[in-house]
């Protein structure tokens, strides 16, 4: 089922169409869909959310009900075992830790003629994180966008999420982003969820930042919202890329192929490797471990469509199509994998090594999970820290330093007709300080 | 002309309106033709290009114009003054400077049980810079996104300006590209500019990130291609805030506000002062400098609909009504700038005291001109060495690593209902590396 390519141009053809898998013609449609859905809440606030909530999601909500009371957030303790919160701590642990490093600082610089330059850090007043429900309701995803919104120092974080069955959220998804330190959590979802964050309601908050993964309605809205708030990214499905050699364990490779697929029907699961025998036992591996695996018929459809097994002469070569893919994760499973890592250029997170599987990454590693996919790794990166904090560029000038820059502003400011913009240092050296 | 306000409500609600002054009904319909451009563009190529520079910029040209030749780049220095050049010169040096600080660098963290932590920074491959013609054709914006790029390492970084008369283009901005060291310079505007450079043409190479101000059209193509390929901000017409106490120079301070308001109809300039008697005298000021002002109509324009003084009660007020705004430029005109910089949250550059015109900063003092505007220095900054980097993150475990978090991993994966991710970790267990 999961079909071997040993031709290059082939190989390539094959990565594109993966890469291009999400861009389907019916973007246009949903487009009004969603522009529609972003009017009505700007307009008409809660009553939209709660019409929305009923359409889409199919519970019937009072405005009361929007905002997850304290009580529920209490009982969501009494509903997860000691062991999923002892989990979740010592993931929440590694993530702060690693989060913590190298978290932007503002500094200055002292010139000559008393010139000050710099560079003032701050966070953002709000952030509203998206946690989707339904398939996707996962704990790891609120601690990997909270976490670095609570390291910026964020003093306002929100989060929505759809309502399951009977209203209910996720008791899971309530205490981990309790243990990251977020009790405001509203219960809507969708493109009116993304609305209701850009311009606020009656009881939701407008912020300045939406991070976390959707369906499409939520990255169409978070992508037309963009402007009028800042967005972490734009999430497609996501994807593995392996690059193996024939130190590589085929059951191992095979099941980091099926941990990317069971994910989503549109997941991709690709291997590159320089062996073809390995290529041919973890096409067998996949096709047994598919046997009885509980998501099934999710799962071999992506394997189906959007999974390909590469041989190729050179890891060189594997690189090479590495780069063109830009994968969001990168499994390294060669014997030398920071040697390989010298010809990598793009990649969103890269696992090196046999004993780095994926799945360490995805929940407890440190680094962030939220990364770039559908080629954005060729200029995005991990959602971070920086994603909750700008900085605004510091100058001061004393009169003897703009004195000296007086001329060669001249000069420019009249290459460029803009005379207001000469006289404003012109008049400051004639008049003096 | 220049209207002063005491009304805090008042000034608040004056703020909100030149703030969302973009945000017209008329978007909607220019999307419907930006749309329209970009994929006529996608599918026709270069064919498109030439069609749509003589529908746009009235120039009927061959394919093989598109770019600007060897001897037109040769002849641009022939055009340009000694004075010129040299100016340029010094901003380059200035802007480079400032730009190689904190360049950002790649880094490992060596762990318990041998865990290799670390996020590896590279530059994107490509990069495509867009140049205004007409009213904009500015060199500093050339130098503000070509050193950038430079300094991120871009192996290659290309520019796309719109012709003028008699096809050419600007001669300042040919000798600002070469200085930062571009070559590939092509004749082409508006939006189908962005789709060139998005998408690639036979004769414009499809970038990663593209870069630079514009018209309507361009920034809302840049935002529909948003997620096709990096970019770096959605950018409205400019405006500045300044913050002025009784020391306070009334003639500086009315030129600085027209040499904001001299850039565009659309432009905003905003004066909020401790001092009633500065107000008055601003107000006159800039009623005298307009009178013999070379772009008085523009200027004049600005004023009347983005221009308006506040009068207020202490800095702290005028801090948190800036904050509310979040400026593009701010300008704190006081005794004590540092002190009230502690004020402020948002702002794109801040230019602290009376010698510090924002012309300083908008040519040469070294940080970037390309800000934030339209309150989006809530949640943005200045464009910079970043925009032309990411960064992969770096996770390396060993087999003991590896089994001390097996538990939690198996946990968190069974309550998010994902088996291969929990199969990952067990299998490697069991088999050993």
């Amino acid at each position: 089922m999961l079909r071997i390519i040993t031709q290059r141009a082939e190989a390539q053809a094959e990565l594109r169409r993966i890469c291009d898998r999400t861009h389907d013609d019916q973007v246009v449609h949903k487009e009004a869909t969603v522009r529609e859905v972003l009017q009505a809440v700007k307009r008409q606030g809660d009553r939209s959310l709660l019409h929305y909530t009923a359409e889409f999601d199919g519970q019937s909500l009072k405005p009361e009900d929007l905002r997850v009371s304290g009580s529920e957030l209490d009982a969501a303790y009494q509903q997860v075992s000691k062991e999923l919160l002892d989990a979740i701590g010592l993931a929440k642990q590694n993530i702060e830790a690693f989060h913590r490093q190298r978290v932007p600082k503002s500094w200055v610089q002292f010139g000559e003629d008393e010139v000050v330059l710099g560079k003032r850090y701050t966070p953002v007043d709000r952030a509203g994180l998206y946690v989707p429900g339904g398939r996707a309701a996962y704990p790891s995803t609120v601690l990997m966008n909270a976490i670095p919104a609570r390291v910026a120092g964020v003093p306002r974080i929100v989060i929505c999420t759809p309502p399951g069955p009977e209203k209910t959220v996720n008791p899971a998804v309530l205490v981990a982003a309790q243990e990251a330190g977020i009790q405001e959590i509203y219960r809507v979802g969708g493109a009116q969820a993304i609305a209701a964050l850009a311009y606020g309601t009656e009881t939701i908050p407008k912020v300045d930042v939406i991070t976390g993964p959707g369906n499409i309605y939520v990255t169409l809205a978070k992508k037309q919202v963009f402007g009028t708030v800042g967005i972490d990214s734009l999430a497609g499905p996501s994807e593995v890329l392996i690059i193996a050699d024939s130190q590589g364990n085929p059951a191992h490779i095979a099941t980091d192929l099926l941990a990317q697929a069971e994910h989503d029907p549109l997941a991709a699961a690709i291997l590159i490797t320089t062996d073809a025998q390995i290529a041919r036992k973890v096409v067998a591996q996949v096709e047994d471990q598919l046997i009885d695996h509980p998501r099934r018929t999710l799962t071999e459809k992506a394997i189906a469509h959007y999974g390909v097994v590469i041989v190729v002469d050179s890891l060189q070569i594997a690189a090479e199509l590495s780069n063109e893919f830009a994968p969001e994760h990168l499994e390294l499973e060669v014997s030398d994998p920071w040697d390989l890592l010298e010809y990598i250029r793009h990649a969103g997170a890269i696992f090196l090594g046999n004993s780095t599987p994926e799945a360490v990454g995805d929940y407890l590693a440190g680094p962030n999970h939220t990364l770039p996919t559908s080629g954005s790794a060729r200029y995005a990166s991990a959602l971070g820290v920086e994603t909750f904090m700008k900085h605004s560029s510091l100058i001061q000038y004393s009169p003897k330093a703009l004195q000296k820059v007086a001329g060669a502003i001249d000069v420019l400011t009249k290459a460029e007709g803009l005379p207001s913009h000469g006289d404003s240092v012109r008049k400051r050296i004639k008049d003096g300080p």
